[in-house]
């Protein structure tokens, strides 16, 4: 009964988390609110015996590493009240981080999707050899990574576009022929995850790590993202 | 005759560069490497006209802003000797640039189909209206992009995986199953560019956009950008 808030990061099956959250509904008074952690499955699939109070059942998506990240999702179902949606983002601002609301369920939420997504195109264009794991890295912490570091896709459009609603616009106008084809030829190529695939593309990644100590590059990124993350609050 | 590189930056139009370049190639000495800058068009595509030695151009594609990102694509045609890619990469590098090399023409190359693979997703996502353009690229500046700004995506799968060619094999192979969930229901909503997926688009970016200088906001982000730049190097 001294409980405010319920954040759920149980393993991310169907099963567990059903009988976990039934547990938890059953046992916890109506208006507290639980975020369930999970990576992509809507909290749709897993409220199904809940019979105390379902509208309170919402995801709270956290990011890795999650001590770090400020972003959470928070995605609620079609039973959520909207007051359990904004009890939600209040107590994650009080954290210090970054809520954001998604209004309808999707797999993979958004940052997930937006993450597989480019990981697919990555895998394909490694996998056909056309460019190297490292090098492949490289691209992305050279520029696509810094510069999503401080502008979101949008509004580096708009920055594109000279500015404004009307430069937005008239970036894709201009650019959407050209993204059409490239898009078209990503999908015929897309890639696929057979074995063959995942032997190319494992091949080229382990060229990557070869003498490299995945724990301290783990923790240079952690102390770097620090820094980052400070670099931006100032 | 006192030239040593040639980096060409005219308009992405096949006409124009297949001029241009004819007039390159025929006023300068055959071992001067000739670097195209374009953000998606082959060389392939504008070399036709090249009679004096074509084999000396190749794609050199820098990222905006230029004077700052340290990326260069570097994209030889089927007809580029390798000695060509070579004084490339060392020209590149001699500029404290990071040169990649693709081993194959794709449209859109690498950087920039990466980029349109989570674009698209983002559009699409703000279009249908299940989460704001501002919502959107907050997920992006306050997850993906600080990860990605240190660890490229394959890197970051092999840490996921807990270190090594199995972790990240190990990692795909777990992770494969939801990720083609995510893929199917991303496809299946996919982005097209027509008005009423444009009007929506735009419509939440604009309301991002609402009370900000994107000017000042492209000033701060370059100077952000340096100072992680500056942390990267450190």
């Amino acid at each position: 009964s001294k409980v405010d808030f319920i954040q759920e990061n149980a393993p991310e099956k169907i099963e567990i988390k059903t009988s976990l959250l039934a547990e938890i509904d059953a046992a916890t008074r109506p208006d507290i609110v639980i975020a369930s952690s999970s990576s992509g499955l809507p909290s749709s699939k897993f409220i199904g015996k809940c019979t105390n109070n379902p509208g309170r059942i919402l995801i709270g998506h956290p990011f890795n590493p999650p001590h770090l990240m400020p972003l959470v999702e928070i995605v609620p179902n079609q039973k959520t009240e909207k007051s359990s949606v904004e009890t939600a983002v209040q107590f994650y601002k009080s954290l210090n981080k970054r809520p954001v609301v998604l209004h309808q369920e999707v797999p993979g939420f958004a940052a997930n999707r937006l993450q597989a997504a480019l990981c697919s195109e990555a895998y394909s264009l490694v996998s056909r050899g056309i460019i190297s794991a490292e090098d492949l890295d490289a691209c992305v912490t050279n520029s696509l990574g810094p510069r999503w570091a401080l502008t979101g896709p949008l509004l580096a459009n708009a920055m594109g576009g000279g500015g404004g609603t009307d430069g937005f616009r008239h970036l894709l106008e201009h650019l959407g022929p050209a993204t059409e084809v490239w898009l078209k030829d990503m999908q015929d190529h897309a890639f696929e995850f057979n074995k063959e695939s995942l032997d190319a593309l494992s091949t080229s990644v382990g060229e990557e790590l070869k003498g490299k100590d995945v724990q301290s590059l783990e923790a240079e990124r952690d102390r770097l993202l620090v820094e980052i993350l400070k670099l931006k609050n100032s």
